[in-house]
């Protein structure tokens, strides 16, 4: 039986305050005719009220995707999971109740601006998860982590080999056993290997509106091509640079008046904003991965 | 038995291409525990499959708000008018299939802008709707009107009373039978005798962000009071003069550098943008109106 | 001497109202110390008082661009010509009063949306130019420009060389020699051959946030990325397919519910939205090119 | 004879920087013929070269402002000073090179969310001025601000008289001779007497898009209203509550899922980012005050 608390969930737009007896669902499998009712029914006949519900079908890779968010007098968790699993199709992904508050590591290199924002909204509690360490290849960012009494490791990239390198990393951060790894302005590219460890769960910052200008100096890049806009994007890191599934991407104008510097200043404004969206989405568990694509429900 | 028709829905921001056997179904009624399990049930028992559905509860007022796409192999639509209207509480109403093209009836008095973007959709078959007539209290685009085959009538208001006035626009407006009447910058304060022939019907575009500058003189007032930003609001038409339900409102930068007739320039681009996108949302039965508010399902 | 006349000047964002004895001057030269002084007293020797004054070094490249609204009693516009390119260093380019209306010919393919949207300012003498024709590889929106009197040129491009097609086209524009040409969703590859005799005075608008998706099919490319933004450029064509001066861009959200054709049918709006931006810059000589970059004196 | 120094000016779109050798002049005056003319050539006289140039004049108040970014080998400022005094019509304001560092007092009540945003700047010294202290009608914000070594000051109003309590923040706050005052969500409205000891020193963000929703609960009543944007207004404080000059606006799309708390939350990002951009352009001295407007050189 499961024990009934209160949670508030924080989104750039919105936010949902679950009272004492609410419940979130996230369901992902094969989609097939009647899904919706089937699901439905099953949650009335616990006494779940739906409050909002969200679905998707991705119509190429044949996938039904919800978010159901539910109150009710209390129910036996175990019993709907259960009951869940055997109407769904075979392989279903089903989640009920997964919000217990998150754990983040965050990896940095030398600029604060992300960081400062996360560890600001740590601090007050308005991140929607705990920030459990700040590693840097840099000790650059070490006294300002610090000044929000959170720990920082230093782990120099420039002694060793990238396998040491992110074998010491990976040690320093699994010790925290986080939930996902941000890299917050984290400038080193990480190998397949380190990847593969934290499938879907690496969020990163990428300084421009991918995939316009991948790789290094997006904004040199974007200087030299004259653009009237530049951007950035969060998105899952994967094995391909760059390539992972998109989570959020704005823009802002720039003008002719702009040299990279500029670009530079005005593009830190933008990534702090978009790392600090696609947070909230995923740690509100409002974004699911299909494929090299993400399905958010705002 | 209800024939089926292949229906193209058309939105600011989405485009549905509805199939041979796809339906729409709107509800709005008092809310209660387990509305959603209890509709795709009956749903399901017709076989019709949810393409996607949103609802919305206004907690204040108690009601449950729903639309849903549904596609199935064929069904009884009085059979299940009924059977909803028997489940449902008390006083709900129902709409299966609203999406025949709706009429609209356009009244400006000499500004362009609205009326071009209007009239070009409707020639191109992409406005979600059938301009089924102009009326102006000026003649002034008489002759563009008609370069679309659209009737023109021209009511003038300076020799009459108000009450002749709207007796006459009323009659021109009425032998067309429209189902929404669009104030494309029609410049008449219409009286609530007007107004109360076509409740939730009329659909105006205001040039400010509105409640900022309620009334005459909207861009003077922005002016003299040195706004950094001009706006545009689309609102259904009530008793009460600039205060009807808000459907799309939209903003853009102004500096020390505009005056009044610089701002009315600009100005003219996001009123288009703004009653564009309003009656996109409108005619596809995405808008409902719940007091002196919408609900929009985009 | 110069003979006065009243002109009005539109922008997206603002309007000039030119009395009867405003000057515009336009400026592009080497850079050197104590060009701004040197400029604004010769024009006040010419008792022109300068109303706006803007100016940009590109560092780079050691030139300087300057744009100047001036007003004053009347003057003698060669002497202040042959002044001006004297004092200044060699091959410096001085536009005097370039603000005569400019004549636009505007090639389609199949899509109606930016043409109309050009169509509609040239009806009600609000695009700041006058378009003397439109050419398309198909007759599709022949109906439509002759709703607005302005002749229509089918090329087909089907049954010829590019080198015999691109000829034919020539031919047909040059005929109203336009001092513009509008590439208002023309789906054709011009040849080097056909954009060298136009340098800088072709505009095209690209579906698609340049440098991101080159080519054909952005919005299944950017559907296939799963972007979370679309956008559009409006750019002077060069020789580099896609790679000439960006004038103008903007992004649209977009969500995981997009489709390609939830895409196109969003990015007309866009799309119109920039190409008509571009053009009320363009034409009132706000727009300098340097390279391939602009520079734009909003 | 100046002392010249490296100066790095930041802005939310822009950065100079500035060489040894650089200079910054300020202007305001009585229009007249010539102005442009009679103060570049000025310049030029002490070999100083106009790098960047903005002007505007303010026709119903026949005002002049202009804001010079010049460079040159070296010049007697005071000189410069003397003869611009000379040049220009009587009570001309000029001020050269006013951009040593700003020194700036910060009032809150208990939100941390633009106080935050200040601190961090400060600490990375990107802020463009130095933050000397944080005064607070509560104390709940004092062991973050000390998080960051900034001397916090609770003066509780709830024991005593307004008169006292604005005697006793004036005080904290003299102390620190700032140069200005900046109300980062501080929920206490000052008495003229406390503002007329400030003149356009003060910076306040109100959280909404004034004049919408003036005064007490903009949030609720953007609910009540049912509107589909929020904003905020950073503005200098007057004598008239919300009526003082604005400076920056910006709003931000929300929908009927949207409550009082929801708004709220995401005023939050709004209202910083808004204050963030003020203070920015305030502290490069970027903005002019004319009566209750601004003109701002960005």
């Amino acid at each position: 039986m499961k024990t009934f608390s209160t949670r508030v969930l924080k989104c750039g737009h919105s936010l949902y305050i679950y009272s004492m007896n609410s419940t979130l669902i996230l369901i992902t499998c094969t989609d097939k005719v009647g899904l919706v009712a089937l699901i439905t029914q099953l949650l009335a006949r616990h006494n779940l009220n739906i409050i909002a519900m969200r679905e998707f079908v991705d119509e190429g890779a044949n996938r039904f995707f919800s978010r159901i968010e539910s109150s009710g007098p209390g129910f036996d968790q175990q019993v709907l999971y259960d009951e869940l699993k055997q109407a769904l199709p075979e392989k279903a992904e089903i989640s009920i109740n997964p919000l217990t508050e998150k754990r983040i590591a965050v990896l940095v290199t030398k600029e604060y601006h992300c960081l400062a924002d996360i560890l600001v909204r740590d601090v007050f509690h308005t991140l929607g998860a705990k920030v459990c360490c700040v590693a840097g290849n840099y000790d650059a960012l070490r006294s300002f982590t610090e000044r929000f009494d959170i720990p920082f490791h230093f782990i120099d990239h420039s002694d060793k080999s990238k396998q040491e390198f992110e074998q010491e990393l990976s040690e320093a951060v699994n010790a925290y056993q986080p939930d996902y790894v941000v890299l917050a302005k984290f400038m080193r590219i990480l190998s397949s290997d380190f990847v593969s460890r934290y499938p879907n769960k690496i969020i990163n910052i990428h300084h421009s509106f991918l995939p316009a200008f991948i790789g290094a100096g997006p904004y040199r890049q974007a200087f030299e091509r004259g653009v009237k806009l530049i951007g950035a994007t969060a998105h899952f890191v994967t094995n391909d640079l760059d390539e992972g599934p998109i989570i959020v991407q704005q823009t802002i104008p720039v003008n002719h008046t702009f040299g990279v510097s500029e670009m530079v200043i005005a593009g830190k404004e933008i990534e702090k904003s978009v790392l600090s969206k696609a947070l909230q989405l995923v740690l509100q568990d409002r974004v699911f991965v299909a494929g090299n694509k993400t399905i958010i429900f705002e």
